[in-house]
């Protein structure tokens, strides 16, 4: 059994009759039905106007997002473990023509307006060093944490009150959203998210992200930017459908609810081993190199977190009972 | 009737069918066995050993190989009409980090020695004026017309005399390939192409193309690019998928070889009217407003292409049988 | 004699003496004397509020004025035969992270609206197509034409009307306008430019030129772009000293008006061979190969500028009294 | 008094006197006599072949350097305190076209084999995470300690294991070198290094910084480059002429020494204050407001460095005569 990457899942049925179903003549590039459905229908969803790019990937998202928060001289601020920094090959550097991405520091990958003031408060104002332009969190974050709603508002007042963007990386969004159990609205635009990178994919998705804008100012040069870094497929309507889909009857949120559940029985069967509290769908356990070889003879597959720890990502087809192989023999090695 | 873009056909049905068998878990990003197998098939196809990335947009492959081939401070010589500079929004500029499209000229948007040759003679080699470092041609061309082998051959020598990359934008590779009847060695790396843009979606993909490295120096540097580009996509088996059920029982042939037949059929109707002879699946003809008018209210639908032009495109699904009604006005008209 | 290159030149002693002055401990970077007095003295000159950088280099200012004046994915629209395309190689797509230059033509490379409007009509406001942000002209052109008020004001016109930036390449603004011999502000932002880059250097200066702008909201973001590229030096006041003694006592208008005086008696006594009016301080004349070769056994030194033509430029030191020799030799092939 | 910056002080005379020398007519650019000059000179100094490329600045001789050794895509680690990553505003983010500087720790902003590796060892060798492609170290570093040969060839040594480039930030090599007592080659190229930024500026020069190359294959690139960033300064005699005349008779070292030791004769007035040992020009010391504003009221000027210590930096026209007045203040705060 596979939990090391929900990247590894496949995607869920109502993706793929959504792609058989946009397989029809249309419109090139963003003009077809389904793209031109998809601020509407996500407006209705966060219960104000927003603007949609589809992209094919979270970095895609995330970067597209960065360079319409931050000039190519700023600098945005960001964990030192978060994926823009650790995982996108320079991808927010390509982007933004080369930004600096300013590192802090926080448990579980989880930001704090201290722990930013922290990185930006000795910048002096002048030519000389790199000024802030940006916050990027990631909700849940790479530990499978998730900001609150008020979490999210705190550090949007340091946003607004230093005139800084706000971007969350929300590859996870919906697991996050889950277990927070608010609304789409309250954890982002109105806590102070100027952009959102939707993840769809390791939720369920085949191949489509959806980057949000809650400010009309940026979307203009992103849609330039999107097509300037090869992201204007010309068969767009088969990235909009798969979105469609998976909003459709909460799809998103009923994938992402069954891979939360999955994880939290991987929790509870190793409750004394727990590195952070689950929150999403990520587990991270302290495992010894014997526990792990064992697990692994059993036929698990998961990712080892430098020495001693050992990450469990758990797919939106995984739910508690799927699970069940891997909690027992957590519980087991104990 | 829609003759307006080859973007605008839905997928082919095996492409459909190779998502649904490889929507099963897998290994994320290019580790799956269908991405392992590209390789492999595509030397097989070329008789010689290739990399491929997949990538999915016409627009990435072009410039991840252009990056690839030139330094940023340097110049790629192409036709003034290329897509790669009129419909790219500057991509090659963004992959490339600013070198400089040399622009020549050339009938039908085709390229000779002579032409390029007219372009790089009178650059002074100083640091003062920006040096070529690559060709870029594209087979079909915009106006739908194939390089032969010979015609890319003259220009590999060129490229290797002058030490420059050469670069293919096949963005209608197929239907150049279908037209010319040879191997696709021949037109390619026989004929001193370093690397090729091997469109498919075009051709009856849904969202991948294939970019060809000839040459084993540039393909480490081109997979960091594509990831830092964002088009590393985690679930890349369904783009290897539909490249791989593409060229099982030559679909891509068959595909091309339709959709070529249609436009002869339309060439055959609006021969008076050709603006360049027929060669791959698109028809450039002269058409008064007035009959554009009426083709229009026919139900035709088709792209003005300056004044007194139009640009028919046939698709893959669109063979001569289907392109009748079109066919018919056509010959009317006169 | 050199009339090779108006940068052969020394500097002129006014410059010399203004750096011993100006050799004593000060503010680093720009905080110096020197540096502060350059807003007020220059916006005297101007007529108006301008904020000026010292730069060393003309490739410099007019790269920091196209950065500020068109974003990474727009395209200015200059001469086909403009220094910043011709010989910067390539710094304009490096400064603004890869805009594209967009090539308009015109007699002895000058720009009118007709020219600008043929290269920007034909542009589809869509986002595969690179926009048009800003124009980039040169007065005196690269053929030694100056653009009068009015020719000027046509294209601030357009400029404003279709919303692009409108930026003057002055390596030698001093030689147009003491041709034209209006006052700087009627052919700069009275007529529209918001950002020039005033020439010294082939004007009698050392190493500083002074980039102008006359729109506050650029300056900002310039400044900070100065630096990130390396040019904002930490003994500034050397630079700031040199453009302060030119201004004074118009040794500017001086050095230019000797150079034209120059360049005009070479024009008198070539006056059949002319390929252009002589109007700033270079002299295109129509010469076959023995009568070049000719005048390099005299001992002249000039630029071949292409076939059967020549290319002298009178520098500063160079007045009518000291080129008679070359004026002699000149009359003397007819 | 000044100590805030050793870029406050004028230059020496003998670089004035160099500029009145070479104010004569010559080729433009680095075509003249004192350009040409400069290979010979500098590999005669450094004792095998090495190419020189004027430059006005540190940022601009650091920065050029960077982009020769990495790519686009590539990491560079640095001291976490570095000029490159503290203080030039993000020029190597631009001239290396987005490269990531990956930050590492070390007591005074030195670095070990030990402290590199341990930010690049965890980096794994995949497209997701940004390779390293270089090492930069500075010499004297940020908090004027000087490398040993020793200390230098451990870390070439790793460089070479890697496959790392090594530049050095030389702003006060001169200062590290009188420190030293050793051949410049000692602590350069035999210790592994393949690009210096030589200082001039700090230690009396006016505006021209060498970078050194004592690897061929990197020249023809960084000239290129220098001038595509708009440093290729048209009468380049200047530069090249201050580089010459602080050679000739050993000026450079009489500069440096002389800082030297004015910034010993702090030190030992300092003693019991001193933060780090005192091996160049600069001195920083623990000191509390009331001191610091004591010192002030005494006419001294330094730079607060954090709370509680301050930076000051002797400049090349302050030996220890010259600084007695603050000697003498500082001994009596004790």
């Amino acid at each position: 059994m596979r939990f090391f990457s929900d990247n590894a899942a496949p995607a869920c049925p109502e993706v793929l009759a959504a792609l058989s179903a946009a397989n029809v003549q249309d419109t090139a590039y963003d003009g077809d039905q389904w793209s031109q459905a998809l601020d509407a229908r996500f407006s209705e969803l966060f219960g104000t106007h927003v603007a949609v790019l589809w992209v094919p990937t979270g970095t895609a998202a995330n970067c597209l997002a960065l360079a319409a928060l931050c000039p190519p001289y700023g600098g945005v601020v960001c964990h030192r473990e978060a994926h823009i920094q650790m995982d996108e090959a320079g991808a927010p550097e390509f982007y933004t023509h080369g930004a600096k991405l300013l590192l802090a520091d926080g448990a579980g990958a989880k930001l704090t307006p201290e722990a930013i003031a922290a990185v930006i408060d000795p910048i002096r104002a002048d030519v000389h060093q790199v000024q802030p332009h940006a916050i990027s969190i990631t909700n849940a974050t790479e530990y499978g944490l998730a900001y609150t709603p008020d979490d999210v508002a705190a550090i949007g007042r340091l946003a607004r009150d230093r005139k800084l963007g706000l971007h969350m990386d929300g590859a996870r969004f919906a697991n996050a959203l889950v277990h927070l159990g608010c609304k789409p609205a309250e954890v982002t635009w109105r806590a102070g998210v100027d952009a959102l990178s939707f993840g769809f994919v390791k939720n369920g998705g085949m191949n489509a992200e959806a980057l949000i804008f809650f400010r009309a100012d940026q979307i203009e040069a992103a849609r330039i930017r999107r097509k300037r870094a090869g992201h204007l497929q010309s068969k767009g309507r088969y990235l909009a459908a798969q979105l469609l889909a998976m909003l459709d009857d909460d799809v998103w949120l009923r994938n992402a609810r069954s891979a939360n559940a999955g994880a939290a029985a991987l929790g509870t069967a190793a409750a004394d081993r727990l590195v952070y509290p689950v929150e999403a769908n990520e587990v991270f356990v302290r495992l010894s190199a014997e526990e792990a070889a064992s697990l692994r003879e059993q036929g698990f597959d998961f990712y080892d977190w430098g020495v001693g720890e050992a990450r469990f990502v758990v797919a939106w087809d995984q739910d508690s009972a799927a699970v069940r192989p891997l909690a027992d023999a957590l519980a087991a090695l104990a």
